[in-house]
């Protein structure tokens, strides 16, 4: 099945655009372990989402046995749900597809995220699995986004619009898809008008406070769907105690259902 | 001890410019674990260079063993020869620095690289590390390198200077480099005129087709140093059969000679 596929039927079937990035940072969630963390996270939050990302960092940084977490995390996820894999990725040509068969064959995500910077070689070896996701970074949502990506043409254009056209036209294979941040609303609007019919990833709500309901509305395609709004710390650490998991499964669920207003909204 | 200090010191010790890339391929490499396929190279090798290089790609897509391999792998260096982790990582300021600390302290590496897509927040983390030495991907090496990094503004001035140019307004504690591919020459003198004192770590010798007396010339700095030729297929994979040690010293010396042939050249 393709990944677009994919998300849609987990979209449909638990009425979500919510995706929740399994980020475990030792620093903030109750003592246990990562993966058990994870579990109790997944169990509490698995029929509100259409999708879990996982970001590698947070499990680079506690070596191997951090890898092997991640690894068994996958596993926790129910089968129909699709994992993106946030790794960030770019690199020339050989080296490009040894990562991508470690995100799509040897971890086995459905997605994974990839930084552009490095040209099209360093993509296509993503993209030359078509049943999978690929996620290019387009307009991040961290304040640096500004320093290169804002960097203008004679004619005014941006090197992000030009990224999410460049993104378009590489994409024959219809699996390709843009992160762009929610913290910059009015370039997520242009940016769906460029690519009107890819899947776009879009971080920044909640912690890094982005505006939940303008980037609902500027991030869905025409049908309301294809938007897939990450929220990771807002729901993670809904509550440091031991209730950390209703905690989150409330938080996730507010989050699901204030996205289900706007769209609401909007066809109404 | 500073990162270029300690590069300065192997580089004098062994006279070399030469970085060898850890990047063991199964499919090129004889039939051994990678583990003891990189301790032999490292042995043949390490009187003759001035940093390893190992790139993760080529131990993930082997898993946790392969990233437990990596681990291992950086224990057989010598502790005076600078390690460079090339992950060319890039995420939001609370990822980044899980990255950072991955890389530095769980993994240990003197020096990482790192994409700049993301700007500023994106790289403080790891630039914060004092001691570490931080290379920001500029003008690298591959054919769709000119995708993004060729985009120019109104006056004409491509991304990649302008990269180059912020490195160097970022580079407060000395601890910034850039990675330059030798496969674009004029760039590299362009961007050794706008960082004259920067280490630049120089990939795309050898199988990629970059000319190693060109690179050379317009990679060092004012003194004949700090630019870190890298090859790894050349010399990995110089013979595929039980010799591959050997030839890979053989290799090894070859390319330190030739580079040292033409510092001579540059200071006859």
């Amino acid at each position: 099945m393709k990944f677009v596929e994919k998300l849609l039927e987990a979209s449909r079937k638990n009425r979500s655009l919510l995706c929740v990035g399994l980020d475990p940072d030792t620093y903030l969630m109750p003592e246990m372990s990562i993966l058990e963390f994870n579990k109790a996270i997944i169990e509490a939050t698995s029929d509100v989402v259409c999708a879990y990302k996982p970001n590698f960092a947070f499990y680079e940084v506690l070596g191997t046995e951090g890898l092997e977490a991640l690894r068994r995390t996958i596993g926790f996820i129910p089968d129909y749900i699709p994992i993106i894999g946030d790794a960030k990725r770019g690199d020339i040509g050989n080296t490009a597809k040894a990562y991508a068969r470690a995100l799509f064959h040897v971890f086995g995500f459905d997605a994974a995220t990839v930084n552009p910077y490095m040209g099209f070689d360093s993509l296509d070896p993503f993209i030359e699995y078509e049943n999978k996701g690929v996620f290019i970074l387009c307009r991040t949502s961290n304040p640096g986004a500004k320093d290169f990506q804002d960097f203008a043409d004679a004619g005014g254009r941006h090197l992000y619009q030009t990224v999410a056209q460049k993104a378009s036209e590489w994409n024959t294979h219809g699996n390709i898809g843009l992160v762009v941040g929610a913290t910059y609303p009015r370039d997520l609007v242009e940016i769906r008008k460029i690519c009107p019919d890819m899947p776009l990833l879009i971080p920044g709500i909640g912690a890094q406070g982005g505006d939940l309901a303008l980037a609902v509305k500027a991030g869905v395609d025409a049908y309301g769907e294809k938007a897939i709004i990450n929220v990771s710390r807002q729901i993670l650490y809904a509550s440091s105690g031991k209730d950390f998991a209703e905690a989150a499964r409330r938080a996730a669920c507010g989050v699901r259902d204030n996205i289900n207003l706007v769209l609401e909204q909007l066809r109404g």
